[in-house]
């Protein structure tokens, strides 16, 4: 296993340094908007504190995050009224891991409409991202289940 | 969101009413092998505490979980000598799930190896099945990482 480079593109949305369609963060996660989704509401939960990838990372940070996971899969799933959710976490290139700092995808699932390829190169606009990261805000406030 | 039904067939595993290669059992969790794998060493982590997915579990069972998925996914990898892990979980049908007990998927990938379909309807060897059982239980016992 390699080691964490601070300079990948979470890490440099974790300091502000570029911009990304958030919805939640606290001091131990922050939620965004993926910016290639493969499909409507794809979320990513992250961690604040470094690792590469879940192979790497403090037990305490794996619950934390996975809390969080839940809560958002929940907002995500209402803020859509998808029919399921779909969660997927890479490690290491031949998992089709990209960004080297953990993180976590939930994508609401529709009834019939299939998966986008990842990284396919087609950047979603990023009003459309702001506003399902609003519908999600809005369905995680909403939820008092778990909190 | 439907309720949850005590006779999957994960609930009947859980009860030893049906068999299932383990890797590892403790009070929380029952760690065993796909029986029908989509890459070598496809291992499921499943809650002892019924839930029907990710959306329903008490948030104190999932960071319980995904410790365990963490540990399972280091000694996969570990036993497999694989490049990578993928770690899934599905909610409800429309994203894929077949078992409506929750469970989390992990897979040791390998560059330049595809994963086959789930559910294609080819059972593993059971006698392949617990000797892989047996290799992440020596990995496992091996490592003191997060322990």
């Amino acid at each position: 296993m390699t080691v964490y480079d601070p300079d990948n593109v979470f890490a440099k949305i974790l300091r502000g340094e570029i911009p990304a369609a958030k919805v939640y963060e606290d001091n131990d996660i922050l939620v965004f908007m993926d910016v290639m989704p493969q499909g409507e509401g794809h979320t990513l939960v992250v961690p604040k504190a470094p690792s590469r990838n879940l192979l790497d990372a403090d037990p305490e940070t794996v619950a934390v995050l996975f809390k969080a996971v839940q809560r958002v899969a929940r907002a995500a799933r209402a803020a859509f009224s998808a029919d399921g959710v779909f969660v997927s976490q890479f490690n290491e290139t031949a998992s089709g891991q990209t960004v080297f700092h953990l993180h976590v995808h939930i994508i609401p699932r529709f009834e019939g409409v299939p998966l986008q390829r990842h990284a396919s190169g087609a950047f979603a606009d990023a009003a459309v991202l702001a506003e399902h990261a609003g519908r999600i805000r809005a369905a995680l406030d909403a939820d008092t289940q778990g909190a």
